[in-house]
């Protein structure tokens, strides 16, 4: 069975209302329903006082429509008289101010009452449940995020510090807190890193984050362990937010879950200035895969236009299945759409459901009804089906908090750079596993460490490993400048990949806005490549051992190296000194691709995705048109199309916003 | 009599210097004089201790001079002896941050202590000069605005919500607080909406407004009453800041008072990129006036360059009078210009009075003598000539307190599309009057209700009323869609108004910047208009009875009608769709104008006023030229010349910043 | 010898590596090292505990090889167990949030304690080093800057104020605080401005402004006072910062000092928009050599790419160099570069030194180990030389500091305005000292009181004499609007500047933003010059005995005099009514220079600076090439070049980036 249904909030409408709202649901084909998150309120009105009624007659009637049932921890949003009676409780922000009543998250997650609250409401929950056949699973809390700065955080911040590295004086080593004269002679003196102060000392921010992110990480255990001891049957999941949040090191906090969910809404990120971005879509389940390299849910997926003050554009007739049937191609194995009816009251008030705030069926509610009768016909096929991408770009959370706190060029993201590099890959229709940079990397040909700026020894060894065996590695500027501590390394950089690279950094250019260099590529391979512009950053390149591939055009350093490759063991690494658009990534992707025996299975213009989910002798295209135009895909064979239950060859049309998913044929 | 006048401060002169004043005062035709506005500290000195006599010898000197006095109550800025006494007066900002001492308006209206001593002062002023002869009214406080979040607001608060609402249950459903699990359980829990945690719930956003909005009426309140009762044969007026401020009720803040005063500087909205903008003061004065809906003053009208930090460009030769007659020509019966001499010291050393800081008469001061001899010619004419205007827009302050919370859409902005609407009148030399939803309309052929976001049944109920018997309604995108406690209604939009208007809104799209769509209209009344854009928001209407105006040209709703007609009872509701700039409205409102049987009376160039001020027998027609160049209007008819004291007929020439007042013969 | 070295911190490397950086020192001609600055935690483990040993070792191992010491004392960033014991030391910045801990310079000058424990290591550090004969001077603190808002300082400011002002009388007269009622009647009822309640009173806002600049030089007094006690023989400087600190009355802080050092970061204003600004440089040099008219240090010159959170471009190779040469052309007679080598941890990791990260000798440490060679040779001429400008331009902190609290037109900024008429300068090869308007002007032939806006009796005097002795005088818009106390004064302006300069501004109109007028020249000297753009501001002057020089072409006010020349006592003075680029500037100026028989005796391109030092008998001429081209530059006679050994004569060919030192022969 496909899972595939809604998230509702049954104790925001009449109980009248409920049974229409289940008949409907039947209607759409769902089979999952989430409940619960955000119901603290009513499920424990006043302290110590539990109240599961009004939720039990919830699942038994959605159950009695053939509905599972998964259950949220309603942990991110306490009710008022819990954060009246505590409100030591509340977050401090960066800034130093205390979050006051009103909304939701504004929790300390190292809260000690605030842990005892949340035990008690998840342990009573799991004990009432555990038994109930309809409910299936728990998503623990919502969309954790955030850092606190609280004086309960300073503590536990000492504490952590303590516990990693024993003494003051390996902390005072560790941050050469010699600079400025912050040798700290006592635990207490240690700050949080408020921003009201000026920047603080690149290794204690470093490590801030760091604790902040095992902060969430311990917070969500508490609960696990809980519903592990009284629910062993059920699964555990928590919705994450893709590739946006950077708070939080999502490895560390995915590794107890049974799978990871996550919350796609394509016009979030969205600022009212561009449409959404399909890219950006693909990049988020690709990195929520990549967690526990294992298939996931979309727990909230795209209902109609969102938002909270604002509205967002109308999705187009067609994009909220596209959108759904997108994540399936990327290997989501359960979608959820948030919500079911839009609210009428809250804040989100503007964040569409399927039904609109009158509650009458509509466009989007039968678009999805049509999927929904398309999923119990080709959702047995899906099943077992997985990706299995040959490529895999490392995702570093240690880089990504270094650059939060130095971004070493106002131009500079992390995630835009990372972005460039994957939609060249999209380009070129391949698929990409996202990983740590800890990950075994075997299964991979090519591998992209983009701006790995926070490097360990182990990680370093595990990529001399990779290429050592045959493995194709990219390395970009800024990689290996920081050891662990945030210290910059003392010898000539990318620092530990100096060796592997074949090539040190003799020196570098930061660009002014706006300034752009230009490279020639310098090996046959790449000749009549015309000179693609560089920006943000040079990096002046000594070939120790590699081969020069491309080299600067202008500036002092016209001439010098800008890319090397180094053959090494049986494989090869690649150093761009430089950062660039696709008129530079395309060609050197499409270079190392052949370099490395990936062939390019698929093509088709710009705005259509095609994917492959496989299983043992079962092969399934996804071809997604993003685009508002109908378009053309050739693809040699023949293919069982599963919407139109009909033989197909090319070339295959597809409408827009339209899906194609075809079964390969003998 | 016509009130003409300046405002003084003789405290911040040398005593030798008031007669001087006076003699230059009394030679420029000035008859009113307003006082001891922000005198508080030379008031009362100390504690208990009044002192009356300085200005006793100022109104006395005045008045020997023909002077008739306006008394400010000085609350608007206490002296540092009672803030430094009580900080727990000062202002909570909404960001946490209590307001500290050294600017004005820095007091809770809600705080006890400052309650009695403001009592206390005006009690005093009231029984000192309840019985001088000189003494002919009051100006409580100044430009009443702000909204505090202290915790003497939050208790205030919910002694308001209990008043209103009785138990907590009702609050909790009228607001939706089970969304999030934000269910109270004890009135203490219920916060003030600080921004620093994130978005509020709307309907405790919407009501904590209306809250500060009601708590500043009370304020004016208490001393409304001392004054009324020491002083019964005084008037009573405050003054207001025209369209600009949003922050308070306008129409409940000048229920009690005898008429509506207002401070009128073209330039201070001013943002330094362009020229003062007629038509935003001509909005100023009919919002002003249709508070009351009667005659009301500018009692601080501009009088050179404004500015604190920053000052603006000087007022070119002739605008002050233009400004002046502007208000008088939209009904003002009184005019005093704000300040005497530029201050030399303190936050307004750059707001210019009529003389500069040497104290020497200029440029500004011999124009305004100039207006003040024409005063003396005209004024009796003036005197009881009223506007009539036969079209109305409603102005919402709930609606425009919602939107403060929820914009809808980034570009959105209430003022900017109620703006454009009054511009398309304007530039048809239509009078309009600004009256609230509830207000009687029966004087009015043609009413808009421009995004009438917030509305009530009893709001509801007026405008189908006035429909029924034959008026003609404008309503516009993002109407009806909310309760009066800031809920989205639960049937289709616009809500209340869907019976009225003949259509529902089935679907809406809420445009990213710079995307626009185009409407074409398809009745012959209509036709030839060329493709008008439209932007911001489009509502994509379905009509149950009324007949299609227009529909959308481009995207997937291309074809679906935009406009829609309803004949409703005897007259008609138009249902705007979309919204548009003036090659959208100008046709639109011609051909309303038309339909309501509102002749099209004056024309003439953009940037020329025409109004007409009326009573028994007698018709004065104003021209006002706001460029910067010599215009010509025809006018059917002669006319007398009040200002040249000739006859005259078409065509009229009004030289650069000229103004003409004409009085109809026969 | 010339005083050429660096900033060495040694106490954040190891020991062993100490040997081979003062090895390297040697070799790259260094003489001078600066130590200590930062190393509180170091020299103070623990309240009470000195520890110099670690000290000692460095300056005799540094001393071995020949090197000067100049030891900072360490105040700007004091120790974690300080500040976590007493956090009231902390500084309040203007929004009144205090700062916590992390960065440096987060201290109060003011607080009582902190003055106490600065005392005691300073003291240590004089007894210690009084008798050290490797050390030559000290540098006191670091950069100081910053304003204070807290508690203590408010009581300090009534001191200030009661000091120099004497009764609560003489303060509201002075700040006119009858205006808005802000009449104080008790010392502890004045505020300090901060920032959450609105714009203050412009004269509590400027005193304020003055006693916060009289804290910082009443702290650094304290710490001079105690050196001078304890090193009579040794030098005391301080590092400024050049012409962009605008929180002290740098005049002020020089005072007490034996010579000025500043901190010289050509790329630190740098907006990673544009290129660093040579001119910027040269302005910031001749500022520091104006304090005390006198030679200068650069203590901190620029050694790498700068940065925080950000890194600068790479400055291109020659620069480094050519940035050292500008400096001692300008009058410096030391250079330190910052720092030795690049910090590997701590905020400032992207603050380049000559060696990078990595120890290795580069192309940096190379640049300038070449300008050592030549310094060894040249130095020597060098000592003894100095600057003499006829020029002067007049810096008032006074009119900086209220500007800053009202700027009076949105894109009037008093430091871009100075730029300009400084660049004109530079264009024309001028050399200019920068002074006080009190200063002794009889050296000059020619001085600028740019926006001299507030101007009291003693400064105007001055100026009356210089004109009527013979000098030539220009004033500019807005100077001589304020008196001392920040009133703007009684008479018409430019108040006591209206007699000199033989007009009045009659009118004055304030520019929105891209809005310009242009004038026209009316005297046969300027004739044939195009009409030049004015932008911001306009005068419109009514002359009572000066010559009209320009008129305004546009607006009501066209042919109203905009600049005027008056004849007085022997001299000139030109009062300018615009603002405006170098089309106005350059002829205005040239023309000047020529009245004031000021010769342009240097011509050479843009970008190309010609500056010369001189003593008894000798001339040395600096031709500095800040363009990327070769460059050719005229000059008569012959010329002994220093850096090449050879005679030479016109032309003078100078390659990018480069410098030529000639003494001129006969």
């Amino acid at each position: 069975m496909f899972n595939f249904g809604v998230d509702y909030y049954p104790e925001q409408w009449p109980e009248e209302r409920w049974t229409k709202d289940a008949e409907l649901m039947a209607q759409a084909g769902f089979n999952v329903v989430r409940l619960a998150e955000f119901a603290w309120s009513r499920l424990e009105p006043e302290k110590g006082r539990f109240d599961f009624e009004w939720l039990d007659r919830a699942i038994a009637l959605l159950a009695g429509y053939g509905m599972h049932i998964v259950l949220g921890t309603p942990t991110a949003s306490p009710p008022p008289w819990l954060m009246a009676e505590h409100p030591e409780i509340f977050r401090v922000r960066s800034d130093g101010t205390r979050v006051t009543y009103g909304h939701r998250r504004g929790y300390c997650p190292n809260n000690l009452v605030y842990r005892d609250y949340s035990r008690a409401i998840v342990r009573k929950m799991a004990e009432h449940y555990s038994g109930n056949p309809a409910v299936v699973g728990w998503q623990i809390d919502n969309e954790l995020g955030d850092r606190c700065y609280c004086p309960r955080c300073a503590l536990a911040f000492h504490d952590w510090l303590r516990t990693r590295f024993g003494t003051l004086a390996v902390i005072n080593d560790r941050w050469g807190t010699v600079f400025w004269s912050h040798i700290y002679t006592d635990w207490t003196q240690i700050p949080v890193p408020l921003t009201i102060g000026g920047p603080h000392n690149p290794g204690l921010a470093l490590d801030y984050h760091r604790f902040c992110s095992d902060s969430y990480v311990d917070f969500m255990q508490i609960q696990n362990a809980i519903l592990r001891q009284f629910c062993p049957d059920h699964f555990i999941t928590h919705n994450f937010m893709g590739f946006v949040y950077d708070q939080i090191n999502q490895f560390d906090l995915s590794r107890s879950l049974d799978f990871v969910s996550w919350d796609n809404y394509p016009q979030m990120q969205w600022n009212m200035k561009d449409a959404a971005d399909p890219v950006k879509a693909s990049l988020g389940h690709d990195t929520m895969r990549g967690l526990k390299r294992s298939p996931f849910w979309v727990i909230e997926q795209q209902a109609g236009p969102s938002g909270w003050e604002i509205v967002s554009p109308a999705p187009r007739p067609g994009q909220l299945r596209l959108w759904a049937y997108q994540a399936i191609a990327h290997g989501a194995d359960g979608i959820l759409f948030f919500r079911w009816r839009t609210a009428q009251a809250g804040v989100e008030q503007y964040w569409h459901g399927l039904l609109d705030h009158d509650g009458r069926p509509g466009r989007r509610y039968e678009e999805i009804r049509r999927m929904g009768g398309e999923i119990q016909i080709i959702g047995e096929r899906l099943v077992g089906t997985k990706l299995k991408p040959q490529v895999a770009i490392l995702l570093s959370y240690d880089s990504r908090f270094a650059f939060q706190i130095q971004a070493n060029n106002p131009s500079f993201r992390y995630e835009t750079e990372f972005l460039k590099l994957y939609r060249a890959l999209q380009e070129l229709k391949i698929s990409v596993d996202i990983v740590s940079p800890e990950a075994n990397l075997q299964d991979y040909k090519l591998v992209f460490a983009p701006t790995l700026h926070v490097l360990d020894g182990q990680a370093a060894d595990n990529l001399s490993a990779y290429v050592s065996n045959g493995g194709v590695l990219v390395v970009t500027p800024r990689s290996g400048v920081k050891d662990e501590a945030n210290r910059i390394v003392g010898c000539p950089l990318p620092g530990l990949l100096a060796e592997l690279c074949g090539m040190e950094v003799s020196e570098y250019d930061s660009f002014p806005e706006g300034k752009t260099n230009s490279v020639r590529f310098t090996i046959p391979d790449l000749e009549g490549t015309s000179s693609p512009k560089v920006d943000i950053w040079a990096d002046l390149l000594h070939p120790t051992c590699a081969t020069v591939v491309a080299i600067y055009e202008h500036d002092y350093y016209a001439g010098s190296p800008a890319i090397t490759l180094n053959h090494y063991g049986t494989g090869y690494a690649l150093y761009m000194g430089v950062f660039g658009g696709q008129d530079l990534l395309l060609p050197v992707v499409r270079w190392l691709l052949q370099k490395a025996e990936i062939p390019l299975s698929f093509q088709g213009p710009t705005g259509v995705e095609i994917l492959k989910r496989e299983s043992d002798g079962r092969i399934l295209i996804f071809i997604l048109n993003h685009t508002g135009d109908g378009q053309a895909v050739d693809l040699p064979g023949v293919y069982w199309d599963l919407l139109h239950t009909s033989l197909i060859e090319s070339p295959i049309h597809i409408g827009p916003y339209d899906v194609s998913i075809l079964e390969q044929q003998g």
